[in-house]
């Protein structure tokens, strides 16, 4: 089965209006009692979206908190993997996040959020036994789902060795590395930056694969991060970076 | 009404342990099939806890995944805002996390979390109109709560005026600022991060008092960061700024 993309489902006020933007939502769907959103709902109109009013959208919605507002959207596509590898010569050089199984939903939605804020070139999910891409996910999101390429692939362990033969460096985030994340010189090169599931970490395959492991310093009294905030920083990191230093586009 | 404190329910592995580590734990209520906890229940017997085995924790918790296990705990005071300010010599300069008004208990564990990894001295809140620290926030926490300092407190723009009389520097984090937060030297000084709450961000007064309002610098494809992701970037560049330059410890 090829699947049809993401965001056939939008709930919340920030990810509609993102939708809306995006000239993807085909049907906007409002608590009548919420005149706040009468903007929105013009800007439905005006695009050519149906619009219906209802007392509670509460109960079509998928999410817990939709804020008075969901939609129906025309789905966005997954990206060929390739494109997120060589995104073209003005936007640097490519940064991608690559996500090992994680199960939570909010916490995809959050990384993308996250990743889109560093200026990360896209986002690469495995098709199976991880979070599917929701109305949850989308919430979590923001809105950054609506511009950061999402590639949908079958195996991570097979994404890393596709990642390395394009010439970007393959880092994986570990708690246990002893080597650190911060001002690592290779983050300004191509780089893709595996994310482990939570509590379980990097499949071992994957971990065999990568060029290297590395972890984010902590206070001693500390325990973990949460896997979105690990990413972030990381992510953040490579701004900085990119940022900081003249940047080496011939790879590795 | 004077509070008893904190953390009088915990739920889930990590908080369980945490608090059982921490010596606070009454009462452990675990699901008999879960053999593999069986390490928690001997350690909760050691300490002289109370343990009872049910068929399901679910109908007796408060967290949506207690993961098999609960417990009733001591709970933990509030620490006096004062003792996070001066949390004397060997501590290095104070650097207290001030959540102004935050709404979702989840966000706030998280941020607890990310604070303790960063090395943060203590976190406060406010008493009213925000959320209160729930189980869900213990369990967001992941056991960062058992180490890191809470004050409450029922004023937050009081707060402002308190910490800068005891010589902290006062920055807000505010996406609108032209000042970014990266490589600010005060950093490396007493600091306290005032943090707003999510969507409507710092209260007036509260803006009106900082020193200073600082930004995150994004991509420009992006429209925001979680206030979670946005006080751990923080709470880490303090780490990164300490770590890379000599304190000053003289304060301002």
């Amino acid at each position: 089965m090829v699947s049809a993309g993401i965001g056939g489902r939008v709930e919340g006020l920030h990810p509609v209006r993102a939708a809306l933007a995006a000239g993807r939502v085909r049907v906007l769907t409002v608590e009548r009692s919420r005149r706040d959103l009468d903007d929105l709902v013009a800007e439905a109109r005006a695009v050519g979206a149906s619009v219906e009013l209802v007392d509670d959208v509460r109960p079509l919605a998928q999410t817990g908190s939709p804020q008075g507002v969901v939609a129906k959207a025309r789905p966005i596509a997954f990206a060929p993997l390739e494109s997120l590898l060589d995104p073209g010569e003005d936007a640097g050089p490519p940064a991608v996040v690559v996500l090992d199984h994680l199960e939570d939903p909010r916490n995809v939605g959050a990384i993308a959020r996250s990743a889109l804020g560093a200026g990360m070139t896209g986002l690469v999910i495995p098709r199976r036994r991880a979070a599917p891409i929701t109305a949850t996910t989308f919430k979590a999101a923001a809105g950054s789902l609506e511009h950061l390429p999402v590639s949908s692939v079958s195996s991570v362990a097979a994404v890393v060795r596709r990642v390395a033969d394009a010439g970007l460096w393959t880092v994986g985030l570990d708690p246990t590395a002893p080597t650190s994340l911060m001002g690592l010189e290779c983050l300004t090169q191509p780089v893709a930056l595996f994310v482990g599931a939570e509590g379980k970490g990097l499949g071992r395959l994957v971990r065999e694969r990568l060029d290297l492991l590395v972890s984010i310093p902590m206070d001693n009294r500390a325990l973990s991060l949460n896997a979105g905030v690990a990413t972030a920083l990381a992510c953040f990191e490579v701004m900085r970076m990119r940022a900081a230093e003249p940047v080496d586009r011939t790879g590795r």
